[in-house]
């Protein structure tokens, strides 16, 4: 499912993958927190996407089916969560629908780090997006996760993301001030966004909803998450500008993904 | 539980109800998906309401008894949570309290549609509210749902609505850019509202509880999701106007949910 | 755990308090329920504290020992759930963590008053906020609850209030227009806040979240909660100066939450 990445990238081309996802309104299951469902759900409606949450054993291989991609975040899990989302990631990889995962928390808990190496290991996804503490506690480094928050920087955790890249055929996206987007050989830095970010609960999470949507439209996972990353940090600068602090930065977030146009991605800082 | 719907309706009739709804703050108590809560809260609040949100089965029909009505949502459902929902319905039911049904995501999987059927069945509510799809699935007839969201316009769904209307002895509201409130004998057609209503999550789901508002201040069902609709519409419509966005929108929708005034509803347009 | 409260407070002791939080920004574990889990972290966030949400039984232990402080509350209470608050409350309790309990909605139906009471014996929290229905249905008192909503004055329920920090050497806070801050042998009143704080679904919970931050800073818990209400309501007051309804007011309650100064505290009336 994971394509090369191209070599060279440009800002035509991230811009055109936003494009594509306000025209196609792509379906993106989500079996997330309860924390951010909210938030995310209103995140992908502004970015152009469809969301659906659906958790129950029972609809979600069905649901799957009809989605373009598949969001995982174990932010809140627990047992009879899991089971569903293994499901649904079974079903996803049959029918060869992108997977996204978000291991929340992994290293803040054994029981956080070891369910999410288990659907990495058994469903490996197109897209797996965490901190710096999740990639590196999922690579089983000692980073120092508190709660859900990293407390090192993104650059700690490349060459830890590009092994997880390695074993798994996956994208692997840290994000922090800077991301990275990180394949088996090669790397994107994406130096956008704003300090705001991390003050407001489950803008990661909504990264990695975004993650979904893009990669229900874009088949090269790297492409998808460099656009998905680049159109949430660039939404993120513009609304620091409005915002008065964290409340407001929100709402404008939301504006500013749904309002973001092409000359926008003149902005990005990235290499 | 369903009366007659009165022949005529007044922007009095529908301006009055709300001033009931002000002046009675009546309970709300909602069985509903992750997604909303929060939101449906607020609207329930910014609205004049009170509302409280219980699903656990040790407690739903003590919290039916002491509430003006129940609104029920299926929209993150999961077996649990839909016997509780099956055991507060029925004691509605006995107690004589207005159910509100909202059958999110019905036509997706036979999970939902199921659910929703069998809560429609075998408790009716005094309002079914969906979206196009939503009711044609529960009318058995083809629609597009594409996930929680409609591809069909609600006049594809006017005549099944009133199957529904007549079979279960409720009234159908049928939302969408126009809304039609819908009895065995008459429809209602409200053209206010505004496209991004369509781009916050849960905007739906909220004109659901609002039903459940009105229904607990007003016997006449018709009349009650009539006069939820109009209130939602309307504070959309002007929500819209000072709103840069799906973000700042679903802000002033709530102040303006607060602040609609009797003058207000002479901005309706109803057929 | 609960040590004898100074016996006056200054200004610069609530003040210091809340630069504490941004300073250390401790974790807080809330096991909290669905409506407010987003608002809560929001919340925390927004006054320099960091949120995590969890409450699998498998990791709820081991993610109290890495927390400063935990906050359970019973908003949406279901048996997993509750089994889970015990074992929490526990491991705190053990480990010397400081426990907050929001008894929402007690008094409105037995299983809620059952699982507060529960808590409240088998663990006693550092803090106990609550409404005044709440905390006169804790004390077995008749009050009026009508679902999550007092409907009696915080003052009704000053004594009740004592009685239970006597019992349970624990500081009560009531809620309300004025709040009460109650020890077994002192009363400190805040008469700050807005009408608005009402008008907005969790703003009680939020408080309560806050209790947390301010304990797992300050080990004297009557400071602890006397800064923290102080720092809601005078955000509250704040922000409704800046609001055009509930909507607003939700937004400019975090934007004032992480901007609040030393110099604020001097609008605050105590005694």
């Amino acid at each position: 499912m994971c394509k090369s990445p191209r070599m060279t990238i440009s800002l035509d081309d991230l811009a055109d993958n936003l494009e594509k996802v306000r025209a196609e309104s792509p379906l993106v299951h989500n079996i997330t927190n309860y924390v951010v469902m909210n938030f995310s759900a209103n995140v992908l409606l502004a970015a152009g996407a469809s969301p659906v949450m659906a958790h129950a054993v029972e609809e979600v291989a069905e649901m799957v089916e009809i989605a373009g991609a598949l969001v995982l975040n174990i932010g809140t899990l627990e047992r009879s969560w899991n089971e569903s989302m293994r499901v649904a990631a079974k079903a996803a990889r049959l029918r060869e629908r992108p997977i996204v995962l978000d291991p929340v928390g992994a290293g803040a808990t054994p029981f956080r780090t070891h369910t999410a190496l288990n659907l990495l290991e058994e469903s490996p996804p197109a897209i797996l997006r965490g901190n710096a503490s999740e990639i590196l506690a999922l690579g089983n480094k000692v980073g120092q996760t508190r709660g859900v928050d990293s407390l090192v920087e993104s650059s700690a955790a490349e060459e830890t993301a590009r092994e997880l890249a390695r074993t798994f055929h996956t994208v692997v996206v840290v994000s922090g001030p800077v991301d990275y987007i990180v394949s088996a050989d090669r790397t994107l830095r994406l130096r956008n966004g704003h300090s705001l970010m991390a003050r407001v609960t489950g803008t990661g999470c909504a990264c990695s909803a975004l993650c979904g949507a893009f990669a229900a439209v874009e088949p090269d996972p790297f492409l998808a998450a460099a656009a998905a990353m680049a159109t949430a940090s660039l939404a993120g600068e513009l609304a620091a500008e409005k915002a008065s602090g964290p409340g407001s930065f929100a709402v404008a977030f939301l504006d500013e993904l749904a309002s973001l146009k092409r000359t926008g991605f003149a902005r990005l800082r990235m290499d």
